[in-house]
């Protein structure tokens, strides 16, 4: 089965707001294992609807409409399918009902035109809608599927969710499962490579590599007439990949790393200080972020000038002198300072060039990161590419992946 | 004129991002007058794309596509133009050299399908790709007008700026002039109200009302033969915006909060700091995005824990067993205190609740900022509402407008 989105609104092309709603669509018919050619997006105007359902249906099976299902006379979705199929508007009573019902409980008072979003095409299969007043519709006829819901995000979504999709599944029989596995530390090519062997040989599941800001997630999809059988074989792929790059495995799905590495440091219960220098505050930012920060972030320094490094953080001058700010023994003088200062159990300092221009003579990119943990302090040092933003991101990223890696006893990574 | 907008991209299909690129070119080429009737999305796919070019030809006059202009097989787009337009590629040398210059200066090794991206349709006018590799262009045959731009966003949106609109206003005989106005501290409704007449009376210029996070703009849009002109309409409904809610006005177009209270530091020559609680070094970073913030800001002290407020920030123990750590007076030493331990000439603190939970009794939202220049101290009391991510977002943003108050010599807003 292939399918075409036809998002009706003309907000759309005045460019007010993105199509989101394809691309949540899209991301769910891919988990059905329904292929999606293409997206149309169409104004509120009937003729050219019209000539945009006649197209989708010469190359799309089931053809998916959001929006235009409203009050107002620039809602003609409805209106406009009824008529290329020869079909009559009827009124639902169940959604007649649950239209008085909203206005009740609101307080508020109806206006005729409401009575329009009552009207179904006839002979569809009505789809509830839990967050508003106008329901959605399934219509089949001549060999395609209409599916027509309405444009705001979040009707359409719990809509699609919990009642499209059930519906569906019930036409295949087969379960497709997912699951993303999201890696930091090893760039994507790097990571193909290792696992180029199962790359080439997927059928089912499929592997799908995809780089994003300085990450690389793998989306592994099973697809089994039982939904157990299709988590096994997700079980068993991922245990072939985690042997060869595991320890760069932060996470699964949605997860972010500074969300696993908060919940590694609220489990061992150990409490976190940042010195930041050209980081200015990102990754403590990132820690406060999450409730309950307060039992994990003790504090943090920002030290942007050297006579804050000196002053507040206790950088002896003579290293700053000697050594400079972006130094290994600055890095690591800041990061058992800050964790002496806040009483934490791990401290860890940024400091390093985020550009535009070098500084002490050292290149943009430049980056010392320091760990405390005791009275032992170590650093490292790293060499980023790309603007000041990718760079200050890059470095609190990679503090954050070295946090996950002490706590789980993997060893630190180097560039 | 009238447009359709053709995203080339099998990811989009996938719904592994949302088309932003035909967002922002469709309200672009709103401010030009140019009707946008149809976006498509195709994959990755020469006869789909070709089906898809036909259809656009027999419907709109300028046909604009993104995506689909890099090194790799997968990219087609031109390839598929140049086909149905029977015209060839040919290597564009300017584009040749920039590629070149690419790889020397980044250092990366240039591999042979690289060469493809200088590539380019026949006779087509060359857009420069100032943030990549592949250059966009322009082809007008048979009535119709293509465009080629690459899909990366940050690639595509300066090459529309910098050098497709100007292609385009060149064929219009209006100039069409646009100018957004930027508010903070006060609501959409209570800036609508305020200007209620202007809004009624608009049809040259308009003036559009659209509420952001926390923030108001206002997009004034201007006709006119005459480019200067059109300006000057600009500046005469402006000047009647700003005699009634100037105060609130604190930039134009696409500049931020943050990079106006930056410049403004700069011009005053005035250095800062920020001690900061539930913000966690929110203020801080926003600050250190900005190349040379060294000269701005001094430093700052996260201090999430009252034993860091204590210890590090030396709020004395009496106040915060007294008054609490969200409270004036906190608010007021910290501010002081950050002020002085780094050596800034202004100080500002930031205490309050997050959420989700109440803390010393304290409903969710309660926020203090603090604010010291010199012996004098002062804090003001804000009450925010929403998630703990917008509390947090809300309460710099309100700080960051303090400052711009204090360095603009306006009085200070307090809800």
């Amino acid at each position: 089965m292939n399918a075409e989105i036809i998002a009706v609104g003309s907000e759309l092309l005045l460019g007010q707001i993105a199509n989101t709603n394809a691309q949540f669509i899209s991301e769910q018919l891919a988990l059905l294992g329904i292929d999606v050619f293409f997206h149309t997006v169409c104004g509120d105007n009937e003729p050219r609807l019209r000539d945009a359902i006649k197209k989708a249906e010469s190359r799309a099976e089931l053809i998916i409409f959001t929006g235009g299902l409203g009050p107002t006379k620039d809602d003609l979705t409805k209106e406009t399918v009824a008529r290329v199929l020869g079909k009559k508007l009827v009124a639902d009573q169940k959604a007649m009902d649950s239209m008085l019902d909203y206005f009740k409980v609101t307080g508020r008072e109806m206006t005729e035109n409401n009575l329009k979003q009552a009207l179904v095409i006839e002979g569809s299969h009505i789809l509830p809608n839990s967050q508003g007043m106008a329901p959605g519709m399934i219509v089949e006829e001549g060999g395609h599927v209409y599916l027509l819901m309405p444009g705001v995000p979040s009707e359409m979504r719990p809509m699609f969710l919990d009642f499209a999709k059930s519906y569906f599944a019930h036409r295949h029989s087969q379960h497709i499962q997912s699951r993303v596995l999201r890696f930091f530390g090893i760039g994507e090519s790097q990571l193909e490579t290792k696992i180029i062997d199962l790359i080439d040989a997927q059928s089912n599941p499929t592997i799908a590599p995809l780089a994003k800001e300085s990450e690389v997630t793998l989306r592994l999809t099973a697809k089994h007439e039982s939904k157990e059988e299709a988590e096994k074989m997700l079980d068993l792929i991922e245990q072939k990949i985690d042997q060869r790059v595991g320890t760069y495995l932060y996470g699964y799905d949605e997860v972010s790393l500074p969300e696993v590495v908060f919940g590694l440091l609220q489990a061992e219960k150990k409490t976190i200080a940042f010195a930041e220098s050209l980081t200015g505050g990102m990754a403590s930012e990132w820690m406060t972020g999450f409730p309950g920060a307060s039992s994990i972030l003790n504090g943090g320094i920002v030290c942007y000038t050297n006579e804050v490094k000196e002053q507040v953080l206790h950088v002896p001058t003579e290293v700053l002198k000697s050594d400079g700010a972006v130094s290994a023994r600055c890095a690591e003088l800041m990061a058992s300072s800050i964790r002496t200062l806040c009483g934490s159990d791990i401290g860890v300092s940024f400091t390093g060039v985020a550009g535009p221009d070098k500084s002490e003579g050292k290149d943009v990119g430049t980056v010392y990161i320091g760990f405390a943990d005791g009275d032992n302090s170590r650093s490292y040092l790293y060499q980023f590419k790309g603007s000041r933003r990718k760079i200050r991101i890059q470095s609190v990223k990679t503090g954050y992946d070295l946090i996950r890696r002490y706590l789980r006893r993997l060893p630190a990574i180097v560039k």
